[in-house]
């Protein structure tokens, strides 16, 4: 990745800041009506029609939230914005725009700033998003992300966390826990590497996994989905820190309770093998795996045969009483108190 | 600062990441009824008019854009939210609301993050901000602050810096250099504390340099006198990195040039006696020292009489045809080239 690039290599303080900014935005392509001024003063400016607005931001960190000796900056930038535009499409809304704020420190060459860029061109031009603003300074040691996604959504449809009832179903999209094995697989073949940097692993069971770690897609076309099926969730979050965690969420703040049916939870072939060799149980991984960012959310019991057979839809379970508790029941058919074991940054 | 907390410290593990954010921003009320949604979901709602919208964003690194041992956090938060309103002001609009991302070592305990949270709620208090989300994290080594400001202005008034015309007069707000001066006396006291840390050192005349350094004010105010007098600069940007630079990114991006006074700089006689005893040229400072946060804008000639004579307005030259380049002109009546040697993040 980066220590392969050797031959070309363009010190970032030869360009300055402005001509850097300049150098990196270039290729991207103003979008929406609504951005009326993106990159290039002090500030955005962006026109809004009646619509409601979203603004989510998340901050990554060299060394917390990723690797780069696993990770290449291409997928990390890509991975960066996926991580915000799927807040926004938590909120049942669409994204429009980003600001990406980057501080790098002197290590990093101006290709590999390139590459991170060239991911997240690559995920604006996917997602239809507009990149309208940010900050590049320098780090101590470092890389660090941090990303603004800015949306719209008719006030209508906005999906809050804290609307769930009693006796909607608890719907997840696509299936769980891959990510966090990708991850597994990655770290175990960087031990492989150090010890024989000669080792030409086959990654190729493993290939969702990884893809799900690297390569992570928000789930705007879930958003579309539920649209067309005209079912308007009774609450949503996407799942960044694992399932339970989420689940959590919701019941706090909606003030209910829920049972979580174990077998219910979608989980891919590769999961299932990979945790058998890993040795590990695929229900924890699927509730405190993180970083699938599916979309956890509720349906009124009505919009059932809208759903029912989709295949990128799964009910997991359903929201009770909140005297109730969250609970998972087993495939015993035992119920146990959920936990939020979530991957929690601030616990490393 | 941090190193007197500890008669309590509180480990931000103990928390978590979630109950962490409830405890620093319960304190927050909503003020803006354009904020539908603010902490707790996966983004924030607002709802905007007809209106423009700003979206600025900056990314503050410890080690690079602060010191600890001098920067009490309280003031850091303080100022962080300062730098990124400014950029609003600068546009000619009002700043509603702010996402605030964090990421911080194991060493801070909750007190320090306490403290910094209070200097952003005062920088909130005071310019009627609504903090609307963020992401809390933890970081390897430093503290990391990254805050997204958004705001809002008619269309007919947004003021952008590629809009000057020769013949406009340059106006800068308040005065120069005095930012940079301040940290260069706490950086000379900590060096003296770290030699003697019994020291007692009166620093009562350079009150107005340190408090410039510590408590930068965003200049909200200007752009309401702006308005009250009726005047619309015909650019605008705000001077975060030295006039110098922010006069080279007006000339540039307007496609003119300028003429600078040298003696028409606007400088606080604790500039000139600071400038004496580190032996520095005072219009070196102002034209690079950065982190002013003032105003420097262009206006239509005829819209002098509204500004003559306004004790917090200076006009320190005028706008000419770009053939004629950037240039100062300096108290001997030659004319200098203005080159940008302000304050380079990525140059450090």
């Amino acid at each position: 990745m980066i220590e392969d690039k050797n031959q070309s290599r363009t010190s970032i303080s030869e360009l300055g800041e402005f001509k850097l900014i300049d150098h990196l935005t270039q290729n991207f392509k103003i979008k929406h009506t609504s951005t009326v001024k993106g990159v290039g003063d002090d500030a955005a400016v962006l026109a809004i029609n009646a619509k409601q607005q979203l603004v989510t931001t998340d901050l990554l960190i060299e060394g917390v939230h990723f690797d780069l000796s696993y990770m290449p900056l291409k997928h990390l930038g890509y991975k960066a914005v996926m991580v915000n535009l799927s807040d926004v499409y938590a909120m049942n809304g669409k994204a429009s725009q980003i600001t990406v704020s980057i501080a790098i420190s002197n290590r990093f060459p101006l290709e590999a700033v390139e590459e991170l860029y060239e991911g997240i061109y690559l995920a604006c031009k996917g997602y239809n998003i507009d990149l309208v603003g940010g900050d590049t300074t320098s780090s101590v040691t470092g890389l660090v992300i941090s990303i603004t996604a800015i949306g719209e959504v008719e006030k209508e449809n906005v999906v809050y966390r804290n609307t769930a009832k009693p006796n909607d179903l608890l719907v997840v999209t696509g299936d769980l826990g891959a990510a966090y094995l990708g991850l597994q697989v990655l770290e175990r073949e960087k031990q492989v590497f150090e010890v024989n940097p000669n080792s030409q692993p086959d990654l190729s069971e493993y290939s969702y996994l990884i893809e799900r770690q690297l390569k992570p897609e928000a789930r705007k076309d879930m958003v579309k989905l539920l649209s067309d099926l005209e079912v308007k969730p009774t609450a949503m979050i996407d799942i960044s820190d694992g399932l339970s965690s989420e689940i959590l969420h919701i019941c706090t703040q909606s003030k209910v309770g829920c049972n979580l049916y174990e077998e219910k939870i979608p989980l891919d072939p590769q999961v299932i093998s990979a945790c058998e060799e890993f040795e590990l149980n695929s229900t924890t991984i699927a509730l405190s795996g993180g970083e699938d960012y599916e979309l956890l959310f509720t349906i009124s019991q009505e919009d059932f045969p809208k759903i029912k057979g989709n295949p990128h839809l799964t009910v997991i379970g359903h929201i009770t009483d909140e005297s109730l508790g969250a609970n998972l029941v087993t495939r015993a058919g035992q119920q146990i108190k959920l936990t939020a074991q979530g991957w929690n940054s601030l616990k490393q």
